[in-house]
């Protein structure tokens, strides 16, 4: 059975991650006999957003903690994490990939990363290990793997979307990378590089389409690891 | 495009709606061709559950506030609620079930029933519109529909369980319901009073199982409604 780490970032769409991708993965992976383990971060959240009237709560919680909702429990501190039992990864999208595992969200392209997700990160890449980034997580593939020539999708200019696809296109191409357009129910691959992207809430889409994305991407995860 | 109402009861399976259980019914309804609107009610949660350790956190959070992480955004207030648009209501699992709709997880059968959540029920149960209840949710069934002769599964005590079943089968019984016993994988159907349950989480399996059990249910309920 093959077993792939998930990286989390907190729990729920404004300030963690995006539920719906996080349940997807776990769903898609079960569906396809692989064995998935959950890890985040063990930091405070950026901040913590209402998400029933949008507004910024006075108060504060743990990405670690937060995450181990999604997981039931079963998440792990990312500062334990080791690459050798593992054969692929999956970053998955929501804002804290862009408040909380980097600084994308409040300063672009220049924005920190967590040094702990980007080791992570660059452990798959530099042992050949296969990589599936969902929704904005290209972001994180970004700041971990600047200057690498990796083709990704954050998704297509052309098609109903939810954010500034052009604007996230160009920060991630100003660290390097390559991007190319994709909708909501496909993939992108980079077989050289053993990347997978796919766009999720990027775009505008059901949420059947959505998992068609996730399910396709963690097919070709698999087959490539 | 048939339209079911959702009642969600926090975020997270400890101290509110049971995560992955509410995404698999939003993934099949979209699958399914049907819209989902997400309810909840507006009140404080029981307690909150730290789900990294398991103990009781010294904070307060709001039932509506935390669904609307599952709903991204998209969650009313129960007290709004008004059955005419609706043809099926489904009833999510986690032990918000047994502690913010009713409180079973402290009082057992003559635990309280919130009354938004109660007079939902007995709305669709008179409109004779169908029901789907999830996991431990029957009891919501039960403290809402006493003395009506509806048949409900919490699961099977024959099959590997995370819970006690047949102390959940003992209340309900006490409550003047019937209980079947079911596989994980798998749906009871009461034709007579268009009522379905599916064990999810109660049962040992694989969320693949579970979801299938949810896919089912879900089928079900909109070729009876």
């Amino acid at each position: 059975m093959k077993k792939v780490a998930v990286i989390l970032s907190g729990c729920g769409v404004y300030d963690g991650s995006e539920i719906h991708e996080s349940v997807s993965v776990l769903l898609a992976l079960s569906q396809l006999g692989a064995d998935a383990q959950c890890y985040a971060p063990d930091i405070e959240q950026h901040h913590v957003i209402n998400h029933l009237t949008g507004d910024e709560e006075p108060e504060s919680r743990n990405v670690l903690a937060e995450s181990a909702r999604i997981a039931r429990g079963e998440v792990k501190a990312l500062e334990d994490f080791n690459i050798h039992p593992y054969d692929a990864l999956i970053l998955i999208g929501g804002f804290g990939a862009a408040k909380n595992h980097t600084k994308w969200a409040f300063d672009g392209p220049a924005g920190d990363v967590n040094e702990e997700v980007k080791c992570c990160v660059k452990a798959f890449y530099e042992a050949n290990k296969p990589i599936l980034a969902l929704c904005v997580a290209p972001v994180v593939l970004a700041k971990s793997l600047t200057g690498e020539s990796v083709t990704v999708s954050l998704g297509s200019t052309e098609l109903p979307a939810n954010y500034d696809i052009a604007s996230f296109n160009e920060g991630v191409e100003k660290l390097g990378l390559n991007t190319q357009s994709c909708p909501v129910d496909d993939i992108v691959v980079d077989n050289e590089h053993k990347i997978i992207t796919t766009p999720c809430y990027m775009m505008q889409g059901s949420l059947a389409q959505i998992y068609q994305g996730i399910y396709k991407g963690c097919q070709k995860l698999l087959e490539m690891s």
